[in-house]
């Protein structure tokens, strides 16, 4: 099965307690995609400036991602800077340019209207409804949004979670939607409004999955583990690489049974604590399938009585 | 097998989302009591003042809880006065009356001397040790200390974490006496003081168990969530029904492998959860042995993938 994601292609500058990094390859997409090339294949939209160039297209083309979505501008790439010296777990952001991603207009190349999945990482609500509605016979729709989107912009994003099977958020942003302090509570009233099964990510202690068709009483379908990592290196990135893992496993699936959502939250799991093993997309670039596949087996025993 | 807790037996004011109640009974030993004697036969060392009568003795006494080391002073029970109306995971804290609490002295009976299990609820390290010195002859000890004596009394929890088998504290705790950040790096070199075992308490998010036998890059042994419960009415006391529940699991057990420590940690969690569900002791007042396993069976659903 193929996935096609839009998102930002980005570069960020990352200082955390292991040190600092300039200009490194980022963004949603591009951890996504990396993430999720393990188990399916991808295809990106987005857009970049003239500061990508064969070197970073060659990061996507070795694991073999779809790079004809996307756009080069003119202009720079989306720049972020932020650092995680007194809290490895929460960013601090010092910049952000977004440069061409100011005008980004999501164009969905021809070859990919053929994908089964979507993913709608962070962006401007509207254009993920755009692109939702230029692909309407994909089996299986996700994404992702920010605190932003859900304060300043709750019109489109309401249309966008109609949309949507699956929504990945933090906990932070499921009780900004729901206006409701209680997870259990507020995970219903957000499946209310569109998505038959939610993801919520609690960073460092791992990430509840939620479905619909729960009967009331039970809280929650599964709470999967995070890794703890003797050496977080650099934690950007991972709640998108844990949507990669999550995704893309789903859809190397045949079925989409509850269980194989629930195997995949375990892939998504192993895939967020192998980005912040070092900084930026460097382990994702560097990993193989019988890593993931043992990591698979460490997060079993980390959660498993027998 | 029996096991003698030393701690507060108090009185909480509480008020939450769900309301607000005066004077419940509560107190460190009293939750801990209360969630371990569904497993095995409890001991209680505490000092409580005149207004602890027939009413409150008869709360320990339909768990079978032996009560011949409550100590009965004149004055008052320890008062606590707090509120979670911000934030139901963090209690603020309005009043804390220690009364007779003050001048505790933990006097243990003779009868009590043939226990097999020791738990040292958060008092005084200096008492805490006193009590340890004076039952040589436990098979396993367990404790648990707060913030203000990490800061304020650190040579003597020092000596106290040197007889420990088992420490339970919770993520702040674990990063202060360690002066790491890194939860692993924290949990390593808190276990070179002394417990062979530690569990961190993550509160809504569960709980980490670590082992100082495990092998370099295995972050930890087991991580057991907490349940996500639709109305968390009063979270007091439910770390200490944690500790109930996991040392009472393992004080039920013939032997104490590993994979007994980690189906206790499930134990745990699940007096823990029963605990949030009404104010005070009250649920666990109210318990049975069939809920308690179906609700294991819960949180096996919640955790396990086949």
């Amino acid at each position: 099965m193929s996935i096609t994601v839009v998102g930002s292609v980005a570069y960020d500058t990352i200082e955390t307690p292991a040190g600092r990094r300039e200009r490194c390859l980022g963004g949603a997409a591009t951890y996504f995609a990396l993430a999720a090339s393990f188990f399916a294949e991808v295809r990106v939209i987005a857009v970049v400036g003239d500061d990508f160039g064969p070197e970073q297209e060659a990061v996507f083309a070795a694991r073999n991602i779809d790079t004809r979505g996307i756009e080069h501008a003119p202009g720079q790439c989306f720049l972020w800077e932020g650092s995680y010296l007194d809290n490895i777990n929460e960013a601090k952001t010092h910049l952000t340019e977004l440069n061409v991603f100011a005008c980004f207009e999501p164009k969905i190349p021809d070859v990919y209207r053929d994908s089964d999945f979507l993913f709608l990482a962070n962006i401007d609500p509207v254009l993920q409804r755009r692109v939702r509605e230029s692909m309407p016979n994909v089996k299986l729709v996700a994404g992702d949004t920010m605190n932003y989107w859900i304060k300043d912009h709750r019109t489109p994003l309401l249309e966008v979670l109609k949309g949507l099977d699956v929504l990945l958020i933090n906990d932070t942003e499921t009780r900004m939607i729901a206006g409701n302090n209680n997870l259990v509570q507020a995970a219903r009233a957000v499946m209310a409004l569109g998505p038959r099964f939610l993801v919520v990510k609690h960073g460092e202690y791992g990430a509840t999955l939620f479905h619909n068709a729960l009967p009331k009483g039970k809280g929650a379908e599964l709470r999967a583990p995070a890794l703890p990592l003797e050496q977080v290196v650099d934690p950007t990135g991972a709640g998108d690489s844990f949507a990669g893992g999550f995704f893309g496993y789903l859809a190397s699936q045949p079925e989409l049974t509850v269980a194989a959502y629930r195997r995949a939250m375990f892939y998504g799991s192993v895939m967020g604590s192998f980005a912040c093993e070092r900084f930026g997309t460097e382990r994702l670039q560097q990993l193989s399938r019988p890593e993931i596949d043992a990591r698979f087996q460490v997060f079993r025993d980390l959660t498993h009585l027998d």
